[in-house]
């Protein structure tokens, strides 16, 4: 059963809402990972052993190294598939992914011959560590948001909030790859050199502003040769899938650093991601028209096309929530920090890769694209405590009654992100924790 | 025979001044690569097979992979030096680095018992085609000279050249790792963004401000656990050694871009470093002692090393020097456009490895710091042309008669660099060079 979008690009039987699959907790409404996900991750039983990569099926991991499993992909797609990490899946390219996709989407499905024998190929989820989903050589992070720029350059500029290069250029900066952890590391409160006024001395001191960022990772599938670079309409054939991102960031660091070269290590202290790739097939059904307001400029002609207006716009809901020390000392359930849609960036996802790559810059496969924080124009839809408290002027509540401005050690983050749309079984992305604590607490 | 320097590091006898070797290329006054150097590579004869370790000596290389070498080293450096790049036997340490060179001067001093089997192990350095010595993980881009900061400040900000805070935080931001090339390798010109005058819409268009960035490259041999700094005093135990590094830099893309996150497609399209990586240990008689001008702040204490300021000085000579398609054609030598010492620095290299890692970031064998372009407080010192035509309003004559601003197509950059002392050897870093060459005219 194929649909057709309206914007040019088909849907396949995998995207089938009425699919169901013999792994019963993946036909559970409220499931991140129905037949029609099939995210891919690095893992191993918790300790034990080599990384190997998996596909999400409910509550369960398909070993993809696991004979049975292999014995039903084409060998090339099986020998990729027998990696520690995702890189070299990824080299294979578009056609390769989705044929993987089919065979476990057919392989799950309910009535499947093999069903008996694909159960041995099952690990439960809450039963392994996540690795990194890939070798990552080289994190750049965009700043898509132009809800999230205006916000942060009010705080900056109050005169001059967004700058004169906003509306032409996707802007970004390298990020660092080194210190880039799955989901569920604990990521120490950084130390680093701050101001506390114009009028002192700078102190060497742990972070006082310590912040998370809420992004989508989009990670690079099939690079290009340096000197040729990928043109708008071809970006998406690079694009092997996507994380959460959570971008953490020392706000007293930063403001003393940025200048004139940019963030450095107010950023590069750590970056969480979450351990499942969603595909970018499986996220066509969220992907929809895009516009500018009438009075901005339009995009330069190599970052303009068609199809991109017709659908670059991705409606993928990104949540943060927070459980602080004392909402787990007494089981108190995360408490929403704010919500928002990947659909309000001002830049697309072809529009990040094209102007990568307009200069020659070569992307190689593994590397990692942050969309920069997802702020929507509403308040409560800061993808940032920076935002969210005006520069820390004005505390959260929460619902214990504790307020925060900046993270405290003992704050946990835990991003979420998820499609839904009428007619289609939503696609979740997992999520992305990380919990703050004092350089010497570390474990 | 073992000399003491000033600082409280000592000298060993692969330092020793009337050291001869029987390789006779090694022994000439003007090689950069005499028995004192001893530099690693990663090398193979042009065009064939797998890149493989080597050490400098003279004209020659010793293949480290040979057997008859390998029977001269302790098996566990043996083993490392395996590999097709220096990551292995960065990893193991400032110890292993040591017996390492202690090995290699010893097998190849005159008179060595071995010198005929050794002699197979041999190949001419111009008979190889290098690669990059080390995967390289991370690229972070330092700004360490005051003068080139305060130069190309005054460019941008007459009223204020230099910010406020680089006295006190030795700046830097993340690079591109994946367009990190090894010396020959084209340099194609980028496009990018350019935007002509405050008052029209940006282009897309070949950048026309190109630019070269005069620099020392540092490879970090042992990384750090994350969440754990560097103290400063332990910074070279990490330093495996250093290249020369070419930051090729689109000035015009630079301006429009750089605002507020940074340099990214301005320098993200090539990056040129030297094939030969010169060892810590061969660049200390060129350390010396270093101070701050009276009226400066005194840098933070995680900053402050007594051995620092003993010996945090490197007078290694950095010259930039260039060869047009018209001095090709008629086969004149390369003109010289400028040199300085690394001395004049004003953040050591211990200092950039000391706040690199303050904030816990991990760095990892292979990683590269570079010390941003160096340029003397003279004006014939600076590392760059925007600085040498002051923002290409006072072009430089070439002795041709050609005249720059900024590169043109066919150019070629070269960068040398060498330490010299009374009383030692000369040693040298061999060259980084790159051709300009049109986007249509790559090969």
């Amino acid at each position: 059963m194929t649909q057709a979008l309206g914007f040019g690009m088909s849907l396949n039987e995998t995207h089938d809402a009425a699919l169901r699959s013999w792994v019963q907790s993946a036909n559970e409404p409220d499931t991140d990972f129905p037949i029609q996900n099939l995210p891919l991750a690095a893992f191993r039983p918790r300790g034990e052993g080599a990384f190997r990569i998996g596909a999400a099926i409910g509550d369960q991991i398909v070993d993809l190294a696991h004979p049975t499993v292999a014995a039903l992909l084409e060998p090339r797609i099986a020998q990729a598939c027998r990696g520690a990490e995702l890189n070299e899946l990824m080299a294979l390219g578009p056609d390769a992914w989705a044929r993987l996709r089919m065979s476990l989407s057919r392989a799950l499905t309910v009535g499947n011959a093999e069903q008996d024998r694909l159960r041995s190929a099952l690990i439960a989820q809450d039963a392994v560590q996540f690795g990194l989903p890939a070798r990552i050589g080289d994190f750049s992070d965009f700043y898509t948001s132009i809800h999230h720029a205006t916000a942060v350059g009010r705080l900056l500029r109050p005169e001059q909030p967004l700058l004169p290069n906003y509306k032409w250029i996707p802007i970004a900066y390298h990020g660092r790859a080194s210190s880039l952890r799955v989901s569920g590391a604990e990521v120490a409160r950084p130390a680093g050199q701050i101001r506390l006024s114009a009028a002192e001395a700078p102190i060497l001191a742990p972070s006082r502003r310590l912040d998370y960022e809420v992004e989508l990772g989009v990670l690079i599938g099939v690079g290009n040769r340096a000197g040729q670079p990928i043109p708008i309409g071809q970006a998406w054939n690079h694009v092997f899938g996507v994380v959460l991102l959570n971008d953490w960031s020392a706000r007293d660091i930063q403001a003393w650093e940025y200048q004139p070269l940019g963030p450095f290590l107010s950023k590069s202290f750590a970056t969480t991601i979450s351990p499942w790739v969603v595909s970018a097939e499986a996220l066509l059904p969220f992907r929809g028209p895009w516009s500018r307001p009438a009075d901005d400029p339009q995009p330069l002609p190599y970052l303009q096309d068609a199809q991109d207006q017709a659908s670059g716009a991705l409606d993928i809901v990104l949540e943060a929530s927070i459980v602080t020390a004392a909402m787990r000392a007494t089981g108190q359930p995360a408490a929403l920090l704010s919500g928002s849609s990947c659909r309000h960036a001002y830049w697309t996802v072809a529009q990040m890769v094209a102007h990568h790559t307009v200069n020659g810059c070569n992307l190689v496969a593994g590397d990692l694209l942050g969309t920069g924080t997802q702020s929507g124009p509403a308040a409560v839809e800061a993808g940032s405590l920076i935002e969210l408290t005006t520069g820390g002027r004005e505390p959260l509540a929460l619902p214990n009654g504790e307020r925060r401005t900046f993270l405290e050690d003992g704050d946990e983050i835990c991003l979420r992100g998820f499609g839904e749309r009428e007619g289609f079984v939503r696609i979740g992305l997992g999520s992305a924790t990380g919990r703050v604590v004092s350089a010497e607490m570390r474990t």
